[in-house]
């Protein structure tokens, strides 16, 4: 058996399941997956079967006796974070880490407008849909701006927001998904910090397994 | 000067405010206030002239010689726990700690239908309003078991949710002021709780400091 094992949902739509699965198979550990079909008669009772409290994506750590659970996207990857020290899943310096920390928890809890606008759907090729209110509009030019400052602050000794990639890499990349689908006016900095994300191998990784199961 | 700025939202509505102040005032640090009063029309350009980025709540950090901002109530708790280990504001237990910050995610980025329908309002008393949907009532159930849950298997050594009080105290406070206004029915153990965090210091800190801003 494996040391985790890691409970997704479909993998084109799943961008809850996507964050956590890119930060876990940076750490290098062992795991194996568990995909629960999204938007089926039985989806509950799926997840139900292996997810007791009904969260997708679920992490099971099986190193001690006593498995220990995890949900939800950003706590997994705190978890996992705290432990695999080693694999610098935030950044080290602490001014960035706390700005790496501020922009995953914006990603997580905000953005409402463009997620509901904008769904990812990994290999639909849509664009100008969905951008279609100032909200909306608000949020790309807001998610543009981060992306821009992170790189420019922080992002000197690589390609990704804080360098290397870090979990904030992880949270936004359901939203790269849903640029290259749908194709917003993005800033230069921004718009290649994009091609960065979808030649990530992590992300091309996600993209042929989510393509092999369709 | 203090070590610490803290830039808040009005008291009797901001919940977003409420949770990283909560967890602030259990470091022990010094800190000063600033209160940008939400709902009037020089809102925004008040958030602006202190907080750059358009993000309250906003921690300062001036214990460096180059101020660190976090925003975001759950960045600026993960700050903080990370700043003052000795505060203990996460468990200690990496089983306990992997819930607390399972639970703390949830209330982040979730109950969206409770949280519109229950508007937080310190001291308004509004029994059974805000009830009105099978959505509301389910985030209820939810975080009814939440407490439970938490309670019945790591709350053994104090009354919180993990014993002492950790952010995931701090995260539902605004839910128990909630549920103080709207009186949903809560399962005993639940119910338990909620008088505790009413009785906390710190929440009766928040409450003394919005009455003298009345």
């Amino acid at each position: 058996m494996t040391d985790f094992t890691i409970v997704l949902g479909t993998r084109i739509w799943s961008t809850w399941s996507m964050r956590p699965w890119l930060a876990l198979r940076r750490t290098g550990a062992s795991f194996e997956e568990v995909v629960i079909e999204l938007r089926r008669p039985d989806t509950r009772e799926n997840v139900l079967a292996v997810s007791p409290s009904g969260f997708v994506p679920l992490l099971i750590d099986r190193r001690s006796d006593t498995p220990i659970k995890v949900w939800d996207s950003l706590a997994i990857a705190e978890y996992l974070a705290e432990s695999f020290p080693e694999a610098g899943l935030w950044p080290s310096d602490p001014a960035a880490r706390a700005v790496a920390r501020s922009v995953s928890a914006e990603m997580h809890s905000g953005f409402r407008p463009m997620r509901m606008a904008m769904p990812m759907d990994l290999f639909a090729h849509l664009p100008g849909q969905g951008i279609d209110s100032e909200d909306v509009a608000a949020d790309i030019r807001r998610i543009d701006q981060i992306f821009c400052d992170c790189r420019t602050a922080y992002g000197q000794s690589g390609p990704y927001l804080f360098g290397h990639f870090t979990i904030a890499d992880a949270m936004f990349a359901p939203v790269v998904s849903r640029f290259r689908t749908y194709e917003p006016a993005l800033t230069g900095i921004a718009a290649r910090y994009v091609e960065t994300m979808l030649a990530d191998d992590g992300f091309i990784a996600w993209e042929e397994a989510a393509r092999r199961a369709l």
